[in-house]
């Protein structure tokens, strides 16, 4: 198998077709973990900390970092980042697996934040709106903002608009994506991976990083479901409208609604659902 | 929306169809936190731990506390299991988001194995094979069994047996479903949930709890795609073969080949690629 730092690898399939079996080459989506690392600026080698290890497909990883960082609302603000980069160690195979992100002088983390990650408390109290309360970052409500407007002719067309923008998927078929649009259906940034919150994380780490968060005149599109993670980490970022090409999940309504934010399900080129706020959807 | 312990929840939406809204019912697979608590059967109070909370659809609890905790290597015989039980406490909304797995007195687990799940080391020294090791439990290569031969034509048959046995897909378009086959294509199981993870540890956990791991003779059908996870999973349960309907991933190649596991994917009706392991696929 081909290593290296790109999203596809190539690989050598037997496909059955027509009753029997050919040698084909094939390209697979790459999935590999990478450990993301917090530091402060004052002492780097001793205040390192493992944050996160996620199986993710390599590239856009220095986003993919920030982004984790920002929609998990362990950081708020690029300036308060020094560096980002990674971490090269003789012993390690591939050079990549690994994003150390440092803080500015001054600047700590919270590291109570982390718990939430992680997952373990045992006392975070799983149940109905304490559960919410347990998982949940905080988010303020979208101030509701009549102005921003989309056309279902345009609802309908931004899967296919996705469709035709997905690289890598492309290739191998097996890729999540998550794309920002603006309300005229322009596409603005699209990211892929085999985990969706990863594809998410590096569609909002790239517009953090470069200062253009909260996107709240974006319109983000998912290229599968929506759970309640994928709506929590738009809400960080201030985004009020969500299009999924799949189903959304009992709690990603929930959480739609509670924020007011627009979540679209099954949207499809001729027909898709409004799971809330379809005042910003209109029918002409 | 309609709380309460089962997988759906209805709902109204907005559906726009020929060129207009229409408000109808809508049903959707539920998603809730479980949390997931292990203690020894010595003093409970004091030694529950908290392993994990994952958003899961609800349903098939203790099957998914026992797969889960099977499947990540921190029990590895169901004999050890005292009891698994629902955590009550007035304080709570629902009563049913938290699973309490009780062992038998006198065992114990080792909770440096929960580092892995968490990843919270900061020495895991995440990189090519060095990472595959730091995300991998300890599974044994399968021993290579020619007698397990499955047809070509069945393993086409088999997204369909798979799609038809789906209640609650049927119902919200929304979960992934893991199902067990014997090599003729009787379905001996299936669990679905929002979570593809969370499927495949649900059905392995009642095949753990009913004494029949290792699942040596089964096929494993997964939904949607492969992922190293997903593979990992199926090879601690002994599972010598996965067909999956969507891509894997190159892991999840890599770790199928070194376990000596037949992986398919991309499987419809009239063709499908074979990964590794294709001695255990004939033609006819």
């Amino acid at each position: 198998m081909v290593q290296g730092y790109s999203g596809t690898t190539s690989i050598e399939v037997q496909k059955f077709q027509n009753g029997r079996f050919i040698s084909k080459a094939d390209i697979l989506a790459k999935e590999e973990p990478l450990e993301i690392r917090l530091a402060t600026g004052l002492d780097i080698a001793s205040t390192s900390q493992s944050i996160t290890v996620t199986m993710r497909t390599p590239g856009s990883d220095f986003e993919l970092a920030a982004g984790f960082l920002f929609t998990e609302a362990i950081i708020d603000d690029p300036g308060l980042i020094e560096s980002i980069s990674h971490v090269f160690d003789a012993g390690l195979e591939n050079n990549y697996n690994i994003v150390e992100v440092v803080l500015r002088e001054g600047h700590y983390f919270d590291s109570s934040k982390l718990l939430r990650n992680f997952y373990t408390t045992s006392s975070c109290g799983v149940c109905g709106k304490g559960s919410l309360d347990a998982v949940k970052v905080n988010v303020s409500p979208l101030l509701s903002d009549h102005k921003l407007k989309l056309s279902a002719k345009l609802v309908s067309d931004l899967p296919n608009a996705l469709r035709d923008s997905q690289a890598i998927f492309e290739d191998t078929g097996g890729l999540h994506a998550s794309g920002i649009f603006t309300t005229s259906g322009q596409l603005i940034s699209l990211r892929e991976d085999v985990g969706r919150h990863n594809a998410l994380d590096k569609l909002i780490g790239e517009q953090f990083l470069t200062h253009r968060t909260p996107l709240s005149e974006a319109v983000l599109v998912l290229s599968g479901r929506a759970s309640f993670e994928l709506v929590q980490k738009a809400a960080v970022a201030g985004i009020p409208i969500i299009v999924a090409v799949g189903a959304p999940s009992s709690l990603a309504v929930e959480l739609a609604g509670e924020l007011n934010i627009t979540l679209v399900g099954f949207a499809k080129r001729d027909s898709f659902n409004v799971y809330c706020g379809v005042e910003r959807i209109s029918e002409k």
